[in-house]
């Protein structure tokens, strides 16, 4: 197919790459012209606008925040002046999909993995739209990702799934950084709480990914910076405003990642949050 | 061996089953005598006082809170009276787990697992103590379980790694109860979510048991009922108040516990926790 | 003066009264025509544009939210085109009231005090802005509050300082509450405990006219509308959010906030806070 | 009156100077004797027991915790030995105070005041017991405080309303902390946030003293230490567990206490609370 990649961050350059690799032809576009130079040496072309990357099958957006995508789709030579589906991988806010959605063809289709599982094409694929639309888009997803899940006809549908699924790691993120830090100030160290949990009934990625960034303290670099994951947070707390649900567990993750920005700064891992539980008990 | 086994609640009746089916000479005692009749039938011996069940190899006790094991080990006729290696299993303060190893010869070896796990030989083992001791309990322990987890010499640390691992349990369970209201409320079903949840990086026992619960509002009968869970999140409580350790999530839970009594009685499972959490939402 | 005011609310209802008993040439303006019925028969003029009420020496505007006050100054026929002081009693974010004196001559001037305050000319005025701009609205802060407190020359700071004391009453609320439902599970009435708080170190207007609400379960109608009690929180939280300050006594206080309103709907007051603690409890 | 005088730490002293000078024959008896020497030097008489302080009309005590009313009262040679009226002064748990009541004559009659107020006599009591029994301990009330509020005739409803008290205390200084670091990152002096607040509808004393000593940065030397504020919310926290009553507020400032204990030592104000939250802030 003809694609057209708009935003080539850590995360959207990955999976350019593979629907590069996969042999689909390739048009980016990336506010930042420097970013392309990899992918265009690797045969992609390169737009001069956002719409320049809309005319072919599909156009994939992955974007850090709701005022970029807003930016390259409705504004001056924006995607929604071009004939492609628009297929909106970035993390914004249901809100903003469907009114992506008003504007033009558009799917949600926000990604479940961290950069490694990107370029390692293990990424899960949360879509919502029109049926059709989603079927369009299928090869492009079976090159990026190894599952494809559908989770209904309201494009915004896709970005809240998404939402509550980050939320949930940031509970677990919130939970394993408590217990770690309890169990380490008793006398167990954090790597054998950690080889329990995943031995036992905690045996996912999201429980062996981050307890070792939190056992390890490999905080920096971050694969998802603190600052994305407080964004995230807000937009779930706007959902959760809106729709009157009180959510304490979040009001704690937001708050550990206010004070792990404060003291550390915007360069590091979202997982700070338990970093900050360790230091508030001056661990 | 001769093993006594103190303590036939739901957890202790089933494990003291599978070690008389293993083939050990089971001697058991229960506060309540009735609740010893069927193993009676099928072949144990009856104590007719906590030390009549631990002149053997081993006794195990399983019980409900620290006064109940405090009662049967250190009261009149109590196991530490007994020449057998006491194997404590119930979720008690570390505290009283470093108390008893000084009234006698005493190993910790709480277990992961509700009642079906308990029955199926399912159970994960975290132990304790001296390892002669736990190498002695050993072969018990493989008609049990599936796996020994050891944590260190000192028995409370397996006590402190079993709270741990309950307030982790409670920390999915609040998290998933919070993401599942804010999807169900805004147009995802729970049930939904739980499938793109487990279908990704949230794929453990953890996630299944209690998202399966929560998505199918079982909350009763009980797999573990929510005093007995508010007294180990309690437990952890105290832990963090002695040790300085702040733990909001913990917080969170605690108070979602209470008020999930408050409202629902005492015969509801801990998990209720994720059914406050959509009532507060007016779900 | 001949003074302008739009918005007329409750609380702007009052306080524009009390412009024209002082003997202020008024002229008003309100979205909903028939609000200035009462104060034209009283001898106010009416204009037909929020401009039209802006030609004099001062205009006030008391509304609801960013979004109101921003159309009625920035819109067709806004206030920033007219010639008067535009003296904002409003509580919106600090941001709108930086950007309103970017348009205009401005200054903010929100006020503490429910409806009967203001009718009693008991509002405290927090000014900021250019001194000389707030001399000279003087003379109108008289004859509608007791007091006015100057706290810098950016316009925004006033408003900081009103989310500020919005969100410690709220913090009140909150403390009142949990403290009345643990003393009335426990045995003693909720009065008795206010009294004794109000007659110990507690004897201030916020104790007991919040008290009052809570012991008396004073909840309807409200003073001050729980959705319009949850915007203020939520401009707090922005702020906190921005600034990077962890609040978790906030964080409690909009949980309340979003119960109370999913259960009891927009018309009750604020202070339904307590009511929620309470019925969370059983109570 | 003969009256004896158990505990003569920072509070206990200034109340049994102030007894001394008010002409009452006073008996004072401490764990550590030197304690004793300038009250023994003003006149008072020194007891070498608890009980030997209980032989009089009236035996009063103010000590640390449970533990030490409990040692003093029903240990050997305790108060509960002599004839004296027991007026318990202590804030200690509701359970203790009953228990009190059933061993000899007794009453609560906890206070509200920090050392300054004790010295001036300006202390409010919080009366509960046998009103006769109340009314034999009047003129003694007479001599250390300025009002006492009779709540009720069980002697721990006294102790329940203080820990409420205490709770409240906590609650404002908790709000304080975090509308003044909010403030102060937006560029409002924390002083200047004080003035509107207690010159506006927040003027009492919790406010004056409370706000002069984070605004002043006084937390040193303690008025009151951390470590037996948080001893105080221990004892709500085990109330609120017991009644089933959610206190989301009293677990923020349990957590701060925790984490302003850990960072700051032990010999710190318990309004480390709001230093803490300016700590976490970045601030």
């Amino acid at each position: 197919m003809k694609i057209g990649f708009v935003g080539l961050g850590q995360m959207g350059g990955a999976i350019a790459r593979n629907l590069l690799k996969a042999g689909h032809e390739l048009t980016v576009w990336n506010r930042s012209a420097g970013r392309a130079d990899a992918l265009v040496a690797e045969g992609a072309a390169q737009a001069r606008t956002p719409a320049g990357a809309a005319g072919g099958d599909l156009v994939f957006t992955m974007l850090a925040n709701d005022a970029a995508v807003e930016a390259v789709t409705l504004g001056t030579d924006g995607i929604a002046s071009g004939r492609a589906l628009h297929v909106g991988m970035s993390t914004i806010s249901p809100d903003l999909a469907d009114r992506l959605a008003q504007a033009g063809r558009y799917i949600s289709a926000p990604v479940f993995g961290r950069p490694a599982a990107a370029e390692a094409v293990k990424l899960f694929v949360v879509a919502a739209g029109d049926p059709a639309a989603i079927d369009q888009a299928a090869p492009a997803f079976d090159a990026i990702g190894q599952r494809v899940f559908r989770v209904g006809e309201r494009p915004s549908l896709a970005n809240l799934v998404k939402l509550c699924g980050n939320f949930t790691i940031m509970g677990v993120v919130e939970a394993l950084g408590e217990a770690m830090t309890l169990a380490e100030k008793g006398g167990v160290a954090k790597q054998t709480l950690l080889e329990v949990l995943t031995g036992t009934i905690f045996d996912a990625p999201v429980f062996h990914v981050y307890g070792d960034i939190i056992a390890g303290d490999k905080f920096r670099p971050a694969g998802f910076a603190a600052p994305l994951g407080l964004k995230d947070m807000n937009l779930v707390a706007q959902e959760a405003n809106d729709r009157r649900v009180p959510m304490p567990a979040l009001a704690a993750i937001r708050n550990h990642l206010l004070q792990g920005i404060a003291k550390h700064g915007e360069e590091i891992d979202w997982s700070v949050v338990a970093k900050v539980i360790a230091e508030n008990a001056g661990a």
